[in-house]
């Protein structure tokens, strides 16, 4: 069970391991068009929202303010989209789904970030799609969004 | 404060209600491209998640486990999209958000129901926006749609 679980979120490669609570995983996302983006994933095998159970609710609720406020400290965001949504794994013949959350911060303004530059040209809209595709960030800048995001964030 | 919240509430058209609980209302929403979306929206003034109290939360998972039950029961819904984004208020030169969630049933076969069809073309995807615009349906079939999650809900 217990590596069956790792290799699931090993495979579903959700990012690199900002904080970790009792209850779940806080990820930096691979897609940084939104600074700061993240997921927040479950620790143990679910497919189903529905059946989380009441103390990991408020654990993750805990999780909703407190990454909120680290990321408004760390890149001023303006606001915050949350979605669990667990799509892509519905392509499969044989759907295999795992309870995480994004979390994508929004920004009325742009972000100068390690010498790169962070918009949101679709800011107050559901999508982020204006410029296509996913952004990844190299590893250093990465290193540093984690750092930034790790000194503000309560954990 | 009361009257200020059912301004809101209205001036928002998170839809028709289908049932109420202590700190949330339970909507089918205006847009009806998925059968069955609905809008689970909090029933006092607040404009952050990270506002919400642990009686919330709580609350709130009930209702996501007895309303994908219900919506499965109802149409054989495939899976569930949860988002809390509030992105449309920011447009407004003064933000003014509401805490409301967004539940979108995602189908992997079409449905029929009241004479309609629906299909749900980007299944698997985030977006729903193959088809372009919202899809809104006659008022009898919304009734139609309310009185069969109603049926399935144990609210």
């Amino acid at each position: 069970m217990e590596f069956k679980y790792f290799k699931k979120i090993k495979d579903y490669n959700y990012g690199d391991l900002i904080a970790e609570t009792e209850y779940w995983l806080i990820l930096l996302a691979p897609d940084q068009r939104n600074l700061g983006t993240c997921v927040v994933a479950l620790k143990r095998l679910e497919g189903d929202l529905a059946e989380l159970k009441e103390e990991e609710w408020l654990e993750f609720s805990k999780i909703v303010k407190k990454l909120e406020y680290a990321l408004k400290c760390a890149f001023n965001s303006t606001m915050f989209n949350w979605g669990c949504l667990m799509n892509s794994s519905y392509l499969k013949d044989l759907p295999d789904p795992h309870v995480h959350w994004h979390m994508i911060p929004r920004y009325k303004e742009r972000v100068e970030f390690a010498g790169l530059i962070f918009e949101d040209p679709c800011f107050g809209s559901s999508t982020m799609k204006a410029k296509g595709g996913i952004r990844k960030v190299a590893e250093d800048v990465r290193i540093k969004v984690i750092k930034e995001i790790k000194d503000n964030l309560e954990i």
